[in-house]
């Protein structure tokens, strides 16, 4: 799967793509990211991306002619590489939600290009120049660049062989909690910590009682801090 | 402001605490960000963080001792700098979704401490020795650190002095659009690219009918894209 990130700072991208799961995906070529930096498609000799906004207002608007120019760019390097245009995904608070639906919606697709705002926002005519826009949730960021790279974590960990087969299960398990009940509480070593013992059942070897027990936290839990998710996983 | 991060992964915050507004409001003094390496506290030769899970199960988890001894030390690092001890948020799939209100919160605090979880969660003790838990939202991360960059951008451009001040006045308008409703359309030049032209409304210098159009765009978006956000602002 390949990414490709439109944005004023690429330099953001550094350590994140170097580091960790995303590092060792990248590194495996389970996935590649193509950084895309959009003031080389800005205008003029100052190579200008925003301008003040027609009717008023303050703040800075970018312009439809660089996002556009960094898009096409983009589709023509991938055309030439032999590879499928880019699924353009504009981050921005007006955008669906992102959650895991859309993460594996963005897994299933070969080429997905991200688009990072900043200042005011974008000139409205780029919306239709994009396939979808998405939002981190309701809280105002400076720049799409920490969007880009919460989205791009949590879809690269969906493509085949990017985690271990025991990291997987663990991540399923994970997963599931989100989607239907949050997970049961987790112990491991020490048995005590500073008076704080791991509930008895827990290292009982009973696993019908085990597996019983964390049904039932999962359940609780989820009721008091999550009853939008509508109860618990069976 | 001051941020106490502790993280297994320090490396991947570097560009992100020297760019941008983050990186200006460093430089200029109205936060601070100090970095707290997880492993440090990691216990025997291997500075081991995490163990297996009590009752079974796959994934790792990460162990209480490490965790508690990282924030003890923050705060005793504070208290020899004559500092407040920190409010110490866990970032964990389970707490409370981050939003502009948490935002408001947190940039209220002289020292918050982010705890960046990895593998399959922290040991349940854990959450006894935090006062906050925030998630970012229902999707799944391999760890917390690009949540603490987010919350970090959220929290730091609402601290004095951080944003000048045309920038601020523009993001309180972007802010007020995410609390009662979207954002109306915006737009800058040129007056026409292929064919789609800025509405004539805008360019019509009659500020009272551009304020109005505004209004009844951004009520319209809102209904259609947010019918949860519960009407438009007025």
């Amino acid at each position: 799967m390949l990414f490709s990130i439109v944005t004023l700072f690429p330099e953001l991208f550094g350590p994140f793509l170097q580091t960790s799961m995303v590092g060792r995906a990248l590194e495996q070529g389970a996935a590649r990211v193509r950084l895309s930096e959009l003031r080389s498609f800005g205008l003029g000799k100052h190579k200008s991306v925003d301008d003040t906004p027609y009717g008023g207002g303050s703040g800075m608007v970018l312009r439809v002619e660089p996002v556009v120019a960094a898009l096409e760019s983009l589709d023509e390097a991938a055309a030439a590489a032999g590879e499928p245009p880019a699924h353009r995904v504009l981050l921005t608070p007006q955008g669906a939600r992102f959650a895991q639906q859309s993460a594996r919606s963005l897994a299933g697709r070969p080429h997905v290009a991200l688009v990072c705002g900043r200042y005011e926002g974008f000139d409205e005519r780029v919306r239709s120049y994009v396939h979808e826009e998405l939002s981190l949730g309701d809280f105002v960021m400076t720049g799409g660049e920490v969007a880009a790279m919460a989205i791009i974590e949590a879809t690269v960990r969906l493509l085949p062989n990017v985690l271990g087969n025991e990291a997987s299960t663990a991540s399923e398990s994970f997963s599931d909690a989100l989607f239907g009940a949050l997970e049961y509480p987790q112990y491991t070593r020490p048995a005590e910590f500073r008076g704080a013992a791991v509930p008895a059942i827990l290292t009982s070897g009973d696993h019908a009682k085990i597996d019983a027990w964390r049904r039932e936290q999962s359940r609780e839990r989820t009721a008091a801090r999550r009853p939008d998710l509508g109860g618990a996983k069976s």
